[in-house]
This record gives C-alpha cells, structure tokens and sequence, in this order.
C-alpha cells in the first residue's frame, strides 16, 4: 500500500495513479484520501507530487517519499526537518526534453528569431549579420544531470559551452568553472546565458545587478530552472538600458504569472507558461516503480536529497 | 586576369574581390567594368554573383564562370543556351548553416514557439501538450547537399526524417522516396516539412492546392528554397482553413516581399527577410579560389551545372 500525496486536483491524481500502478502492478497505489488509520499507521513510502507537509507527517513510519518532479525546494521548505528522507525524480528523458528546450531557445536567440518577428511586424526587411555557432559562447549555471546533458546537446551543434557549478566539476567538451570566482570569470564572457540551477538559499537572487553586469553588453538570458534565482527588478533594469537584449523566461516568482507583470509585455521578454521540461508521467512512473522495486528487494534508497545542500 | 561580374554595387563587389584576392594571390580579380577589350578578348574564366547576362556574352574565350552564390536559376533563365559552363558554390560551411537553420526553425515549430508567443500577446498561461521528437515526423524536399546534411541533422537531435528527392538518393538513417509517387508518400506522414528543392521548371509551383492536401491536417511548413515553388494563393487557403498550422517562409517570389503582401499580417506566417543560410564570403572564396587553381592545373572543371535539370 503506498499513497499518492499530492495537492494536484482527483483528476490529476488519477492520471498518476493510473501510470504508477502499470508500472508496478505489485504494488497498490492509493490516493493519500483513501489510506484508513491503520494503513497511515504502516506506510513506509510515499509517492508525493507537490504534497501537504500535514499529509506527510501523518505517517509515522514513513522512511521515505518519492518525488515525481525533479524540483523538490518547496517541499524542503515546508517540511523543516523531516524524519524521513525525500528522493526527487531523476528522469534521463527529462534531461532529454530538458536539453531540447535548451538547443531550441539557445537556436532561437542565435539566429535573431525575436528581431525577425520585431521586424515582421514593422515590414522591415532587414539582413541581420550571421553570427557563426562557432563565435557564440554559451554559459550554462548548473551542471546536475540537466545542465551537464544541455551543455554536451549544444557542443553537439557547434556552440563553445562553458559551464558552472558550486563544487568543481568535469564535463567533457565544457570549459567548466565553480565557485563566487568561477561565476564571474564565466559570465564575462557569456553572450547567451542558461540558467539550470537548484533553487536553494544560495541560488535565490543569485542573478542580481552585480552578477547580471558582468555579462558583455547585448547578451541574453534563459531561464528554465526557478523564478526566484533571477532578481527581476535588476534584469529589468538591464533589458531597460539596452544591456542586455533579450530574456527567455519559462519561470517566475509566480506562476501564473500575474496578469499586471511587466514581463508579459516587454518586447525584450519571452514569457513561456513553464513547459521547459514538462514530466512524463510514463517515464517518470518506470523511474518511481524501479527505485521502488529495488527498495523493496534490498532495503536500499536510491540516493536522497542532501538536506543541507537542498538538492 | 578573371573578372568579377555582378549587378550588385560597388561596395559590395569589392568585398569580394577583397576576399577572392586573399584566397587566390597568384590571379588578378578585377571588375568587370575595368576590363580592357584586349583583356575580354582573353578572359577564359569569370567570377559572377547575379551577373548581366550581356557582360558574360561580350567575353568570346569564356569557358566557364563560377557562381558564389549555391542558386543560379536566374542566369540559367537569363542565358538560355550559354557557350560556357556554370558551376555554383557547393560550400560545406553552407550546408552547415542551412542545417543549423532547418534545426532552429524545425524546433520553433516543434516546441510551439508561435502558439507560445500569441499567448504572451494575450497574457494566457496555458501548457500545450508535448509531442516527444521522437514522435514529429519531418519531410525534407530535396536531397542535395544542403538537403542530406540538414536531414542528418535533424536525426541527430532526435526526430524521424523521410527525404524526398526527384531521383532515387539513399541517405543513412533517412526514410528516402523519390518520384512523383513518393512524394505523396512522403507528403501523407509529414508533420513539418521542409522544402530545400533547387527551383526548376518542374518544382516552381510543385506545392500547390493538390500537393498541400496531402499534408496531415495541422502540419507545418518551412521554406528556404525557393519563393515560386509554393503556390501562395494554395498556401494562403490551407492556412486560412486552419488544414496548416504555421508556414515559416525565409523565400518569396518577389523579394523584398512587397509591402502590401498578406504574409506580413498574417499571424500563422513567419516571415524571414531570406536569411536562412547567407553565404560567409571568407568560406566562399576559399572554395572558388581552390577550384579555380584546379582547373589551372588540370584543366578539369569542377562539376557543372545540369543545364537540361537546371542545377
């Protein structure tokens, strides 16, 4: 017996349970609803999708949950010290996708897409200079198993990729950086930055006026990670004064984004409603069915959530 | 002595006379309006980019002329049976860039880029479903160079991809038909399809209302061959139906495209000011100046023009 947790409306829920239980079929797969006294008294696992913390801490035998997202900050936020130990969905597909919404939007800044449309709607017929792939440099902040398949995807199509992490990592084929030096060595010299980053306490704000000017006049902004790691005001400001040129945001401080946001309007801003990387729920329940087999036969968790690092 | 004949302006002739003389310093590129009658009299080779037809008649030793330019259907119209051989530009930094192009408006087509950006006009937040590029079925006219690395391409970065071309081609990892059936084979299972044909008789007007029909209803279009191969009124009334989702047009029949065209309002066309793959005239001149000492050597040409196939 394991719950399904979530917040998600019956609806939503539903869909989940239905992949998980195909996944495993051993296994019974209830809404958190469902569970009477005595099954909340002897679950050990549970299977969350943007859980109530209450629900979670209702289950006093619970040794672990399992996250079908791969962010999990809200969770970490809301569940302060938790008993039990939190795994967040690690999807190679997900990077898949991922890295694909990364070549698509890095290609759709490369090659001017948002000038043409300007253009386009001004009937202007103007021959922009081609810039090669090869004279593009490429930033990517984060190098998890998202930033390290993104970065190797544009190497693959001949943009220079440098990378950056916290800790000091290697990536075949990145000029790879890490810590407060690193970043602002990479962002100097940066003209399409991704952001891939974990939001945690040291991520939050991390793109403020400081770090966003070290980047050289006229380059642009992705961001596919989380809202709040961007400070908006100061990109904003940049994109004001012509410092930046553009911004390609699929995430916010708010989603949805809230109606009366400078962002819808700005033409130096791409606003996309979160579909990066959006979960599939069939890779995403073989993933959550396998490290729950093997939980099963060995006893052994698939690696946790450090809870001090916050990913 | 090898003239360069060109309607284009001055400024623009000596750019590439300034990169031809770099490519090749054993030869004398000089405009054409500075030839001396003795040295027209002479000249057995010449360089041109959309040339007078009546200068390259006034030269009676011509023995072949090297286009920089990769279409040359205009001088094959213009001069209906030359003396001379025609050889165009096939540069591989060419079909690079091409490919790169076909890959970033194939993926703006693949990730709803236009739908996206209609819902940042009207503030909607609204996730479409997403179609795995495994599961985007791409047609790819013409299977010339620029067709074969551009389809190859697009495999690399995840999708199905069927070719056509007009003779039986075989091209690895690429579903290959040919033929007047095989392109309505091709046509039936295409979800974007991208035309790369060279514009001859028998493809100006190839997609027209009949062919269109055979795209699945919701396909999309890229072209970046030729404007007169697509039937605009044809195009114009599939979109309107909404039988095609979205045109991507970098080619028109008239270009610049007219003012007055309703391409430029229409909000299921991408109108391209013909930009797709503009030649790099260091790479260009590289390949003319590379032929052009192996012909002084040998005296072979390099492959000329099919003037029967009109490429």
């Amino acid at each position: 017996m394991i719950p399904f947790v979530s917040r998600a409306d019956l609806a939503e829920q539903s869909i989940w349970i239905k992949h998980l239980s195909a996944a495993m079929p051993e296994e019974v797969i209830v809404p958190f609803a469902d569970l009477t006294p005595e099954q909340k008294r002897q679950c050990d696992i549970a299977i969350v999708a943007n859980p109530d913390p209450n629900d979670l801490l209702s289950l006093p035998s619970l040794q672990w949950v399992h996250s079908v997202w791969a962010g999990v900050e809200r969770m970490m936020n809301e569940l302060s010290s938790p008993s039990f130990s939190i795994v967040r969905l690690v999807d190679a597909k997900l990077a898949e996708t991922m890295s694909e919404a990364v070549l698509a939007w890095t290609l759709y800044l490369h090659r001017d897409m948002p000038s043409y449309a300007k253009q386009q709607a001004q009937k202007s017929w103007f021959q922009k200079p081609m810039v090669r792939a090869q004279d593009r440099r490429i930033g990517v902040l984060g190098l998890g198993e998202l930033g390290r398949v993104s970065s190797q995807r544009l190497v693959a199509n001949g943009f220079p990729v440098a990378g950056w992490s916290r800790h000091e990592k290697q990536i075949e084929g990145v000029e790879c950086f890490h810590g407060e030096e690193g970043l602002a060595l990479l962002l100097k010299q940066t003209d399409i930055l991704v952001c891939l980053l974990p939001l945690t306490p040291e991520t939050k704000g991390l793109l403020d006026q400081q770090h966003l000017s070290l980047l050289p006049i006229g380059a642009s902004l992705i961001n596919f990670a989380r809202g709040p790691i961007i400070d908006d005001e100061a990109l904003l400001n940049k994109l004001e004064y012509d410092e930046l040129s553009h911004a390609v945001l699929d995430v916010f401080a708010q989603e949805p984004l809230p109606e009366n946001h400078p962002y819808w309007c700005h033409d130096s801003v791409t606003v996309l409603p979160h579909i990066s990387a959006p979960t599939n729920p069939v890779s995403a329940s073989d993933i959550v069915a396998r490290n729950i087999q093997q939980y099963r036969l060995t006893g052994n968790l698939p690696p946790a959530v450090d809870k001090r690092r916050g990913y």
